[in-house]
């Protein structure tokens, strides 16, 4: 499953279309952000994506989890939000 | 049911105790924030606090809304984490 990589400069309603259509092809996504803009980003994304899916009578949920990931040789924890169906 | 109000200078060991003890009592709690650092604090106590109540076998996801508030007369969009058990 692909990961979406979440940015503080990513626009809100490309990344809920993102989170929306891998839902709907895979059933689950997963959201990756590291730093507060990027988490906040990451947020309303999920929050405008539950809007698109519940249309669809899909409800999505999201749960928040820390993750190390190597970046540029340095380890650095990221917040993964994995969004599943209710 | 008490609303958990986090902001930036939010500690997330105090805020991810407090969604654990209203969890326990109530069932479920609402975590609101205003502004990305608060969001990130917010998230970041949600994964704590999850990790806290799955030790107890309690295994909790979030729905992030939107929600309009009024503070000093100004309306300002801020994120609500519905947070229950799964």
């Amino acid at each position: 499953m692909s990961l979406i990589k979440v940015s503080a400069r990513s626009r809100t309603a490309s990344v809920a279309g993102a989170i929306a259509g891998v839902m709907r092809e895979a059933g689950r996504a997963e959201v990756q952000a590291i730093g507060a803009g990027a988490v906040n980003q990451a947020v309303k994304a999920i929050a405008i994506a539950k809007g698109y899916l519940a249309e669809e009578d899909v409800h999505i949920i999201c749960v928040p989890v820390f993750v190390e990931v190597l970046i540029d040789d340095q380890e650095r924890t990221a917040i993964r939000f994995l969004v599943e169906p209710r």
